[in-house]
């Protein structure tokens, strides 16, 4: 069997800490993680998942490998710009939002578009219809709980 | 000089006339309308303009120019699926959003990520951090006159 | 009944008179002369269906409608870099190449993998499979006599 | 250091076998076999490289990661359709092109857009400036040998 990938998404300076711990829990869980493989947010969700002996994969907007942070494993080139959000959105059995702005919220739209399970975690976007989390702890149990099974 | 051409987004069969109004008084103002070219919010927008003399394109998520509604002067068959969204919100110097859902949604993060401007007409998505207008000719106001000259 | 749109695709400065002849050629026809937005062949061949009286629509990599050249009518600002070729491909009718290299190339592939009729201009690239054609008109005639009436 | 990515693109039931052998021999040198993730030729090089104890990425056309082949270890949904040739081109370091139609001519376009080598396998798609290898031993060489060290 495949192990899950959860998308880690969202942006800011303040939620590195955050970001990372999700990205260890959810590597604990056996989950593999699956940013947008730059940096902030995606760094960290990546870094946290490597330090806890996981798998990450880092869906860029540009052309080039090399443009992925030092804790992806497998990077996919996508070259779509804003739209490889498109792609972390739909590459995940669930999605973690943490922080964020403009972006990630297209991420979120376009889970739900894909009825992909998708948890904010507080502090976060404002987006009606969308489980929240006050914890990583708690952002990781409620996405894992609502994976679908045969994403 | 070019024409302005101003996207108009979102779905919902109640939201037609609304739309078509919409479609109706930017084409009166010159503007070409930009939608995504299919059924309802997006069909009606279109066919409001071409009653008042105007030009409309259309943004396909599918391979095919056949599948645009018959208001579609000018179809670009993207093969894009959900992400022709952002061409959309890209194509437009201003985004106004007649209903919707999630769709929608993305459309009008992709705007913003963009910075386009973007009017929700009322009743709406409730997104922070975005004007909202309560009747369609003050969408089309609201919209025109936060256009960038250079978009 | 819409017009028909037949986009032309290819590269280098030294194929503008051809190309601009194919747009011109194309316009008298009726035809909605569909490009990728920007210079030379792109330029050209709009400019060309423009000193006919025609109409044009430049599919853009970029996110900005202003990148596109003066004689482009409708631009749809895609976001896509190099996979706009798809859609340019996608959004004729046929496709007509002048010169090129591998952006071109994937333009014709990609027409083909759609089915789109496609004709390469002598000289052009060598492809298997595709019609080629003497002169601009003999292109415009046979781009024409192979569109799909559905597309 | 990052395990290299080379891709490896094509179809065609009859070359099913050589592909598996392209596959096990990418794994044997340590490098990530990546595909666009279904079938023929893509699963039977992901099978290769895992029945040699590689790892393997498919970069699928959908917005669902069932429909990997069983031998996808990572699959990213793109929702691209057509176009997701674009980011398994640019996603690997080498391109290893075996049997293929159109499709594949596509994506070794856009290898050659991107600046990536490409390597067809004989008997392969006939496409003028792009290296030929004789066997599967041949092929994974010659594409190692020009793998860009800074992709």
């Amino acid at each position: 069997m495949k192990a899950r990938q959860v998308a880690v998404v969202g942006s800011g300076p303040g939620r590195v800490a955050e970001a990372e711990e999700v990205g260890r829990l959810l590597a604990e869980r056996g989950c593999t993680v699956v940013t947008g493989g730059l940096g902030e947010v995606m760094a960290a969700a990546a870094r946290g998942a490597k330090e806890a002996g996981g798998t990450t994969i880092g869906i860029l907007p540009g052309t080039s490998r090399a443009d992925a942070n030092e804790w992806v494993d497998h990077a996919v080139a996508t070259g779509l710009g804003h739209m490889r959000n498109f792609a972390v959105a739909a590459s995940g059995d669930a999605v973690i939002a943490v922080g964020g702005a403009w972006g990630t919220l297209s991420e979120i739209a376009f889970a739900k578009v894909l009825g992909r399970p998708v948890v904010i975690l507080e502090p976060g976007l404002e987006v009606e219809g969308v489980d929240r989390a006050a914890t990583p702890e708690e952002a990781v149990e409620l996405a894992l709980s609502r994976a679908r099974a045969d994403a």
